[in-house]
């Protein structure tokens, strides 16, 4: 069986490694995005995601999370969620069925407490330290770059691509703010003719480009995944530095459906990427003359 | 100076007029974009917008709305907003600046207290009966065909293209339900180089596909709007259909630079067209024969 499986930022090297283990005993897809998440959702010292994660700028730890099957097209997400532990797997529970397949706020909480999904206080002692003696300074400059670290997944199997998302999106983030991170099109995107791609940074830049569809529009039109990623990040880039004199972080993974994979951005980005045939390994992508360059870190 | 409205359903058509004449008085894009918008939102008999929208399944009325800015690709949004008059309004007063351009749920409306946005209870006689007297067959079956009617305004003048959104969504959705009305590359998109769209329908089914992107992107490879806006609702139709039996309706209205407009739609779909050359016309769009057939109502 072939199998891939490419995840954003340092903390997901773990994660990458156990959703490997699951392809390989045979569990699906599915199973091994959300296995790949949870481990960082699970772990108080990833800050930016779950437990642990960031506060907004009333103290309240509210998740994102978005999930899509490529086969069907069917995505899930929940935004603005509190007191639960794993956004990506409410977010995939949701993708089943016609309707009513991204739900926010309080109205997202009720149905993933009657639906008995495990629930959690997510502000640690930590988070709630960073809101008291770091949270006006943050204000004062809203920065995304230290904080804005979204866990994506992208999986392939024999049977298809799937992509899962998680964040706590900005650190002092207005109360009910939604970024791209549960936004299919935008965080995310899969379709299982062409491959799936993900986004972390600034949500608000990304969603300017819908950069997940984006990229997989471009693999649609014959471009390679590199090649899809890079033009998807470097359009929007200079197309917001041209309108708006600026374009804040951002950075995309995207994967076809032969396991090969690209990555856009317009910062220093790590990654993970393994599969059937090599170990998860850590990558160090950044944007050096316009141009993304990639290594092994 | 030259200007152009386009706008979904039979309900735009004294929005549409008034938006013309706030162009022609020489009042900003946007402005004319919200009159338009606002006039639906502020009529009670205009049952799937504003005041007197559908109830969700706990009985709230709870709104959703998008703006986004063809020139510098800001976007603003609010979703699942209970207790304003204009969703709209509130969307587009968000797109201002980088950051929290999107709120959901409590947070959107403590932005909008706070900002000083006129407050309304959008729940009427007529929707409370609705919901009494109606609620649980819907439930039973879930129909978006007679209640998912978005409003949407596209507007172009001299200095660029935007487009305006505002629904209160499925009767008898989820509590938290967010469609693709707040959602810029699914539920609308606008760049002032190729042009814009904006979608109504059944969200859930528009958000698969990023359809308004998708459109504009279509713009962008060189088809013309009608060409743009059909290639990006049969694709998504006909894939829809191929993998899960079915696709259920959605509409969409695209225009370009020079005011040409083209429409996509699985259904039937009365729509209204003006610019500084003719007056503000209804016109019926249907699907006949997998082509989309356009004529005056």
């Amino acid at each position: 069986m072939a199998y891939a499986v490419l995840s954003t930022w340092r903390f997901s090297l773990e994660g990458n490694r156990l959703a490997l283990q699951a392809l390989k005993e045979g569990k699906p897809g599915f199973e091994a995005a959300l296995t790949g998440v949870e481990n960082v959702e699970d772990n108080p010292s990833f800050r930016s995601v779950g437990c642990g994660g960031r506060p907004d700028n009333t103290g309240h730890v509210r998740l994102d999370g978005g999930f899509m099957d490529g086969n069907t097209l069917h995505f899930g997400a929940v935004a603005s969620l509190e007191g639960f532990a794993s956004p990506s797997k409410i977010a995939c529970a949701l993708s089943k069925g016609d309707y009513n397949n991204f739900l926010v706020g309080e109205g997202a909480a009720a149905w993933a407490k009657a639906h008995g999904f495990k629930e959690r206080d997510n502000l640690t002692e930590e988070s709630r330290k960073q809101y008291e003696e770091q949270g006006s300074a943050q204000l004062e400059k809203l920065s995304a770059w230290e904080n804005h670290d979204t866990v994506c997944f992208i999986v392939l199997d024999d049977s298809g691509i799937c992509v899962s998302t998680s964040t706590s999106g900005l650190f002092m983030k207005e109360a009910g703010r939604v970024g791209d991170t549960p936004l299919a099109g935008s965080g995310f995107y899969a379709d299982s003719r062409y491959g799936a791609a993900a986004a972390t940074g600034t949500g608000e830049e990304i969603i300017k480009g819908a950069l997940s569809y984006a990229a997989v529009m471009y693999m649609r039109l014959g471009f390679s995944p590199q090649e899809a990623a890079e033009k998807a990040v470097v359009e929007l880039h200079d197309e917001l530095v041209r309108r708006n004199g600026h374009c804040h972080d951002m950075a995309l993974i995207v994967m076809d459906m032969q396991g090969n994979y690209g990555i856009g951005t317009n910062c220093e980005f790590p990654f993970v990427y393994g599969s059937d045939k090599e170990t998860a390994r850590l990558f160090l992508s950044r944007f050096v003359n316009h141009q993304v360059i990639i290594e092994e870190a």
